[in-house]
């Protein structure tokens, strides 16, 4: 069974003026966050470094009127972080915006799927 | 009045596998190529290089049953480019995947662009 049997996925960036978006990498980064309470720990699980998880979500904390993230301590493999109420808020919405989408636009996505060349084994 | 009092927009990329995907600029660039009949001449409407323009038309031609764009003749410059049925298809499905997405999550996306902190002059 190839591939493009299976359903198409979408990434989705939702992009706010000049001021900042969200998309896949944000949301899995807060979605980390929440799970194992720590910036440095969910960038690893991403294999992203200490610095750029903590550069996201500096950004995502002043993009919104209230910040995402909670972190009580600094320094790398250290401290602990939480999601505030608004970071859990924000990571709902951007999650159930894709189910909206990707349900509002099956028909769409199975028409282009349907079109997709089915080559198993050329690159 | 200020950017973040517009509308979020949607930056959409649907991934078929590892074969391929389709975003907005290859949805841009069909689009234009359809509009100036020439990739080359659309891809110089996006700042986008000779090269990569066709590079990119390469990479959708080999990912769909049939090709999306049909070019006469190639050269800098030169050389004729239509949208085929297919490539004028893809085009209009992710057009119409941008529309159901936006219309279905509206909700959501209201909820994010009223939390966004809306700063006139700071960075």
């Amino acid at each position: 069974m190839h591939e493009t049997d299976a359903h198409p996925t979408l990434r989705i960036r939702i992009v706010f003026g000049d001021d900042g978006m969200i998309g896949p990498g944000k949301a899995e980064l807060l979605e980390r966050i929440g799970r194992c309470g720590s910036i440095a720990a969910a960038g690893r699980e991403m294999s992203m470094s200490y610095k750029r998880a903590w550069q996201l979500i500096g950004t995502l904390n002043a993009m919104f009127q209230e910040p995402v993230v909670d972190s009580t301590r600094g320094g790398p493999g250290g401290g602990g972080a939480v999601l505030t109420e608004t970071g859990r808020k924000v990571l709902d919405l951007y999650r159930a915006f894709e189910v909206e989408a990707t349900q509002a636009g099956a028909g769409q996505l199975e028409a282009l799927r349907a079109m997709i060349r089915d080559i198993p084994e050329e690159k």
